[in-house]
């Protein structure tokens, strides 16, 4: 663990060696969590403005054995970006904000090189100007930055399709722990010479190094969407549906979300202006999906076709397509702003759990029985069924606070992660470790796992001084 | 490094505790490499029956400081399944052979677990009983066995499309360095707990443990499937092809394989039985195209409009569309025997080059007046060049044999590796480093990955002992 604080006497012998608004005091905006759940302890925050600056900070931190916390958008909701109060040393918050430059875009390649703080918006943006799509995609699009999304290997919407943050990545350039710079910003598809640090360090969630810069995967853009809300018979038919549709479609599925009548209740509750798909009718259980198919193939009719399969079959009993980009946008608003829903209502506890796709309905059943033992609670399970992931989150009855029921949380937490895990499933599905789930790691973790990400952090961080408290137990 | 070899007097101690047959002495099997390159140290195997026998053999090996060779279907063309003679210690040769059981399928799920000893050929025909594809195909797959092609891995034919090895991998069963096993066979696509063990491993070539199974990712069959040849203008228009049909296919294309002229010539010469696709007009250049389509849509006809606008922009000059299964096992026949004729020229030398996709046409150029600078040799280029990964191979001129050209083989192997690493590229695409790379890892590998991946190995291996001698210089 570090052995100094980030304090202003190490700052101020620090600054002459850089420009003269690298450091500032950290303002409460990087002390804080999306869900206000922590306060980061009040320090220092530097700003450089390139992969040199990062290298040299790094350096000094670790001659000092000061730590690092690497910040990019702050939008990570494990608190892996947050060093909190309390800690004997304050480490230096290591924003990336400054270093928004899109390096180069190769089209012809599928390749685009960025800045790690560059904001996933802008990429999305920079590959559509080459006619070409960047397909990660999730609610906090406008701020996350792209060494964050790697650093916790962010998940979303699209990852069906196109898969994690780890698979649009071909190479980094990163600093590590030394402050020595590794340079692998490969344009590669293939490239089989030696381990594979890159891997290594996305999703290590800041703990091995700093990422300062990706080449990432561009895709071609499929010619057509469609976007399509389908009512299911149950919980279970989520999987014939996805069986069906993938049969049908084969990897045009790019999108597949479930949404369960509590989610469209706290809309319309909550968020009354955002638009229903059914009205003030809410299904129990919908899927959200969105198909993206080559020339020659019309997505409303492939939809049109899978419902009738589907409802013949007794999967579907309802349906509405997007017949317009406008009711695509307005479906995806749906979907999008149903955990700010949940925030105003306010979760007594939340869970980002995925279990292999065979266990998803047992998994429903169970913990929505294991629940109500604990309590009379509303439950609000939504997510990427499609990759098994489900936002389990529990709230508490209707016109009661969850300030009162927070005693309950440690209890529902654990019962819920208990039988994802005895059904093979995860904790932690898209959101990381952070600071938030290192007892989830212990409790839940292959021990041997554990030991060798243990020996690994020692060999390559021998001071600890990378973002430390989060991810190891 | 190991301090002891597995010699008669350390397999009789052992053998006490093992089932009878659990140890033999090598046949020569084990000591060859494909290309006959060198001749491996004639010890001890041990076939494990368990991932439980696999880990008290390891155990047993750590204790007594031996070192272990993890072998499976023996046909990697980098020597990493060769401790080769003349090394202080000679290593156990620990074969997955007997290692055979897919484990479970899950269809509904698109996965399938299999121990590390099953033939990749058998896991793509358990995909196929339950109609799903295991995409991975390379020409050994009737021999080389999953965990080895996870410990290399490897590319092949579908990585356009469906990635490497790597990210066809959902988790693994694997014995540690200490004999520990970490149990990481899961089922699913988001997990993001912890660092990413699974991808150290996989393409480690045994270095940092032994894979005892794993879990894998299984696709839909596309509906259906088309092949063609083309006559493309030169080198370059192989890139202004595999962009027109990206814009019209988007993700279809499974394969795009460039051959040259000279590989059609070896093929009349040494394989006259193999049915040419143009008969005796060998065209230079010449892309050998996989698509795979949704419902709905004619691959015949895809690959029909895609050659007519091809050639109105002056890519194509000519091609031949297989009408039907047997005529596309034809044109994949000619691809899949053109390493067979290479090998009954004999290379001077040969390479396995990515460079990025833009940089194909340069790489070519310069290599080739690079090379006839140094001699009149003939060069048979060709490979996946939709993943900018080349097998640029040198001949000796006709009428001659390679053993008069050896001393050039250096040279040219060395001017090959330069020019691809001045265009951003790698010398080792899909084999690996294995024994006969090392000393291009340490001439072109990034230093600070060097020493990251020094210390990871003292760090889980601190001995030394699995695979003595490959991969790290």
């Amino acid at each position: 663990m570090p052995r100094d604080s980030a304090d202003s006497s190490f700052v101020e012998r620090l600054s002459s060696g850089f420009p003269a608004d690298m450091f500032a005091r950290a303002e409460q905006s990087y002390l804080e969590e999306p869900r206000g759940r922590w306060q980061g302890a009040r320090g220092f925050v530097a700003r450089p403005r390139s992969t040199e600056e990062v290298s040299d900070l790094v350096k000094a931190c670790n001659e000092a054995g000061v730590g690092i916390v690497p910040y990019g958008g702050g939008t990570g909701l494990v608190g892996g970006q947050i060093a909190p109060e309390g800690e004997p040393e304050t480490p230096l918050i290591l924003s990336l904000e400054r270093m928004t430059r899109i390096r180069a875009v190769y089209p012809q390649e599928n390749v685009l090189i960025a800045d790690a703080g560059v904001i996933l918006a802008n990429i999305q943006a920079a590959a559509a100007e080459v006619d070409r799509l960047f397909p990660l995609s999730l609610a906090s699009e406008g701020s996350a930055r792209i060494g964050g999304l790697l650093g916790t290997n962010a998940g979303g919407v699209n990852v069906l399709r196109y898969g994690n943050t780890r698979d649009l990545c071909l190479g980094l350039e990163a600093v590590l722990p030394d402050g020595r710079v590794w340079n692998g910003l490969k344009r590669l598809r293939k490239d089989n010479t030696g381990y594979d640090l890159r891997n290594l360090l996305i999703g290590s969630e800041g703990t091995l190094g700093v990422i300062t810069g990706a080449s990432l995967k561009l895709f071609p853009r499929p010619a057509s969407l469609g976007t399509a809300v389908f009512v299911i018979r149950d919980a279970e038919a989520a999987l014939e549906l996805l069986s069906l549709a993938k049969s049908r479609l084969g990897e045009s599925i790019s999108a597949f979300e479930l949404m369960h009548r509590t989610g469209l209740d706290f809309l319309a509750e909550k968020l009354p202006d955002v638009r229903r798909p059914f009205g003030s009718h809410h299904p129990e259980w919908m899927i959200l999906m969105d198909i993206g198919l080559p020339r020659g193939l019309d997505p409303q009719e492939a939809l049109e076709t899978l419902f009738v399969d589907a409802e013949a079959e007794g999967i579907v009993t309802d349906a509405v397509i997007a017949q317009s980009e406008a009711q695509r946008d307005e479906f995806w608003a749906v979907r999008e702003q149903i955990p700010e829903a949940n925030r105003r209502i306010g979760a007594v506890s939340s869970h980002d759990v995925s279990v292999p796709l065979g266990e998803l309905p047992s998994f429903i059943a169970r913990v929505r029985q294991a629940i109500a033992q604990v309590g009379d609670f509303r439950i609000n399970c939504f997510g990427h069924v499609g990759d098994g992931n489900l936002h389990f989150n529990v709230f508490p009855p209707e016109g009661r606070s969850r300030d009162e029921f927070l005693d309950e949380t440690k209890a529902i937490k654990r019962l819920v992660h208990d039988i994802s895990a005895e059904l093979g499933g995860t904790f932690s599905a898209e959101h990381g470790v952070g600071r938030a789930k290192k007892a989830d790691l212990e409790r839940y973790g292959d021990p041997v796992k554990l030991a060798a990400m243990r020996a690994i952090k020692d060999a390559l961080d021998p001071k600890g001084i990378m973002n430390p408290g989060a991810v190891l137990p």
